[in-house]
C-alpha cells in the first residue's frame, strides 16, 4: 500500500475563452493551486511533466519546460527541478500523467518517494477558429488524411454507427443535454448552462452528421495534480486519493488503417491492462470521465471501457437519458446489472470545455474531487472508484486511469 | 549489476539536408536499424520516447508517435506499445532518453523488463533557412527575449567570456577546426570535410562575435537507441554498453535571469548528480559528446562537466589544439591531470550536424559505438568511460548520462 501512487493535491483553472490570460498564466494558476491543495511547496516539487499538444503552433513557444521552470518554480540555489512536456496530441494531459507515474515507481526503486506534478494546459483561442481547426487537425494523419477535419471524421464514425445499430440521430443528443446538465453545476465549465434536447437537434451541422452541439468547442485553460507515494502522503499528512494504475496504447493514427471503425482499439487495450493489474472491473466503477469531444465518442467510450456491450450504448444511453431535461443533475447512467454509472459530471469535454492538452489532467480532478466529497453541486453520493479515458486525435492514442478513495476500498 | 541499464542497438542516418527523406523516413531508417543492431523485432518494443523540438511548426504534425506507430511499429492484433514525444527544444533527446532510463526502472519495481526505444529526430531544411531560424528562437523566452537568434545570444556569451578571460576569438576558432577534422573521419556527419583555422577565423559573422564556421547549421536526422536491463539483454544474448545514470535539470529560460551568464548551471547540477550516484568522477572519463551548438558552448560545457576551471577551459583548449591542422584525428584535448579526452569525435554539432531533437540520442550512438569498439576510424583507444551532454536553448534544460563498458569498469 505504502508503494502505491497518491494524488496530493489538484488545480484547475476556469475553462473557456479566457483572453485576460497568457498560457503561463494558466500553468502557473493551476500548478500553484495543486500545490496548495497539497500543503507543498515549489521547491518539494522533483519534477514536472506537462501534456500541450501544440504551444508551438498556437503559441510560437518550445522549451515549454523552461520557461515554466523560469516563471513558476524556478527554486533558487539549490533547485533540482526537471520538467519537459509530452505531446501525445488530445491526450497529452494522460500521457503526463501515465510519465509522472512510472517516474514515481522509478524513485520507489531507488529507495526514494519523488513529488511530481503532472500538469496539462492549452491556449487556443488566441487563434481565430478556422486557424485553430486547422492546428488541431494535425492530430490526425497530415499525409494521409488532409483536408479532414476532427468534426468531419467523428461525422465518417456517427454514419457508421447509425448505419451499424440502427440508432437515431436524435439519440446522441441527448449526451449533450446530459452533459450541459452536469456543467451547469459546475463553475469552471466553458458552457456552464443547460441546453434542451430540441436546441441540440436543432444546431446546425459543423461537418455532416456531426452538429455544433454534439461537438467540444475551442478552449483555453490548465489543470495539474500533485502526485507522489501514499507513504510519502503519509508522511506530508495531507489527504489523498490512490491512482491505482495508468496505462496507454497506440493504435494507427488515420481512421481507414482500422479494422473496425467503431472500435477505439486503443481504449479497449489501456482499460483492459489497468482492470487486470488493478483487480477492478467496469462493474465496480461509480464515475468515470470519458472523452467526449463528440457525442458518439461518449457511446463509443463507453462501449471500449467495458461498461456496454459494442454497438448497444446507444439503447442504454436512451434509455437512462430520456426525459433527462426534466431531472436533477448530476444524471447517472443506467448499467445492464442495474447499477447507476456517473459519466462526466463535469460537463465533459462537450459543455466544460476541452483545451485539448488539459484534459487528460482535468479529468482526474474531477475524479479526485468526487472522490475526496469535494465536488460541491455535482457531488455523487459514496464514489468509491473512478476512471479517466483520454484519446488523442480519433483513437490513435488512449490513456486510462483508474482511481480509489482509500477508505475501505483497496 | 542485473538491475542496471543497458543500450542493447543502435541506429543513426545521415545527418545533412536529407531533401529526398520525409521526417517519417528518417524516424523508420534510424529506429529499424537500432531494432537490427539490438537483434530484436518491433513487436518486443514495449514504449518508445521521442524527442523533437518543433514537429508542429516545421512539418504541421502533431500526434506524433501514433504516426510512428502507424508508420513504424504497428504490431498486429496484440500490439500494446505506447509512444510518446517528449519536447525540450535542443535537449529533446536528452529528456527521451531520461524518460526512457526511468520507465525501464519503473519495469523493474514491477517485475518486469521492459524493451523501450529512446529516440529522437528533426526536419528542419523543408523550411527556409531564415524560418527555420524564427522555429528555433521559440527555444528562448519568447516573451523577453523576442528578436534574439541563438547566435545572437551565444555571441553575447562569448563577448562577456572575452572580456572576462583574456581569451583571443582565434583561441575558439581551434575548436571548430577540431570538430570538422573529427567529422571527415564520419560518413555519417553533414559537414565531413577539414576546415583551416585560417577559413574559420576569417568566416562571416553571422551576429558578432559569433561566426558563421563557430555556428552549427539546420539539419535533418534522426538517432535511436534500444534499451533495457541487463538482465533482459543477457537473455537476448545481445552486446551492450551500461547506462549508468542519466539526469536532468532545470534554469531560467532567458540569458539576463541568470547569476553567471558563464555558467550553465543545469550542466553543473545535472552532472554533479551524475557524478555522485554513478561513483565515477571527470578524471576518470574517456569521451564525451558535448553540445557545441556553438564554438564557446564547448568551452563553457567542458568547464561546467568538471574537465577544467570555469574561465580557464580555453587556455588548455589552446594548448591542446594549436597546430592541430596537422594532427591525425581523432583529436584529444589535455586534462591537466595529463589524461586525454577525446571531445565529440563524431564532430559534434558542428560538424557532424544538429537536428536539434535527434542530437542528445546521437551522442548517445556515438558514445556506444566508442565503449564497443565500433567507431571505425574515429575510434579512440580503450574507451572505457563515456558521457554525453545535451542542452536545451543556452541552458535552460540539460542533460548528461554516463555509460560505461561492462567489462571490467563498474
Amino acid at each position: 500500500m505504502k508503494d502505491k501512487i497518491a494524488v496530493i493535491g489538484v488545480g484547475h483553472t476556469e475553462f473557456g475563452e479566457l483572453w485576460d490570460s497568457s498560457w503561463i498564466d494558466l500553468v502557473e494558476e493551476a500548478g500553484l493551486g495543486a500545490l496548495e491543495d497539497a500543503s507543498i511547496k515549489k521547491k518539494d516539487i522533483d519534477k514536472f511533466f506537462l501534456g500541450n499538444m501544440s504551444l508551438g503552433m498556437f503559441g510560437g513557444q518550445e522549451h515549454t519546460a523552461s520557461k515554466v521552470f523560469s516563471e513558476v518554480f524556478s527554486g533558487g540555489p539549490d533547485s533540482h527541478v526537471l520538467g519537459r512536456r509530452i505531446e501525445g496530441a488530445c491526450s497529452s494531459g494522460g500521457l503526463a500523467l501515465e510519465a509522472s507515474f512510472n517516474d514515481i515507481l522509478a524513485g520507489i526503486h531507488h529507495g526514494q518517494d519523488k513529488i511530481i506534478m503532472a500538469g496539462g494546459f492549452e491556449k487556443m483561442t488566441d487563434k481565430p477558429t478556422d486557424e485553430a481547426t486547422k492546428i488541431l487537425s494535425a492530430a490526425s494523419d497530415m499525409g494521409k488524411e488532409m483536408g479532414f477535419t476532427f468534426p468531419a471524421l467523428y461525422g465518417i464514425i456517427k454514419d457508421r454507427y447509425i448505419e451499424e445499430t440502427g440508432a437515431e440521430e436524435e439519440d446522441f443528443d441527448y449526451i449533450a443535454v446530459k452533459s450541459h446538465k452536469n456543467a451547469s453545476l459546475n463553475s469552471r465549465a466553458q458552457y456552464s448552462f443547460e441546453v434542451s434536447h430540441s436546441k441540440v437537434k436543432d444546431s446546425f451541422k459543423v461537418a455532416s452528421p456531426t452538429k455544433l452541439l454534439n461537438s467540444s468547442g475551442i478552449a483555453d485553460g490548465a489543470a495539474a495534480v500533485i502526485m507522489t507515494t501514499v507513504r510519502k502522503a503519509e508522511e506530508i499528512g495531507t489527504d489523498y486519493v490512490v491512482l491505482e494504475d495508468v496505462q496507454g496504447v497506440n493504435d494507427s493514427i488515420a481512421l481507414f488503417e482500422r479494422e473496425d471503425i467503431l472500435t477505439l482499439v486503443s481504449t479497449k487495450r489501456a482499460a483492459d491492462m489497468v482492470y487486470r493489474s488493478t483487480g477492478f472491473g467496469p462493474e465496480d466503477v461509480d464515475i468515470a470521465e470519458v472523452h467526449d469531444c463528440f457525442s458518439i465518442a461518449e457511446i463509443l467510450a463507453l462501449e471500449d471501457l467495458g461498461f456496454y456491450p459494442k454497438r448497444e450504448g446507444w439503447k442504454w444511453i436512451k434509455k437512462s437519458l430520456s426525459g433527462c431535461e426534466e431531472m436533477d443533475g448530476p444524471i447517472p447512467y443506467k448499467l445492464p446489472g442495474g447499477k447507476n454509472l456517473f459519466v462526466n459530471t463535469s460537463g465533459g469535454l462537450k459543455a466544460k470545455g476541452h483545451p485539448v492538452g488539459a484534459t487528460g489532467i482535468a479529468q482526474v480532478v474531477e475524479v479526485v474531487e468526487q472522490l475526496s466529497g469535494r465536488a460541491g453541486d455535482r457531488q455523487v453520493p459514496d464514489a468509491k472508484v473512478g476512471i479517466t479515458h483520454n484519446v488523442g486525435g480519433s483513437g490513435g492514442t488512449a490513456v486510462v486511469s483508474l482511481l480509489t478513495k482509500p477508505d475501505g476500498v483497496s
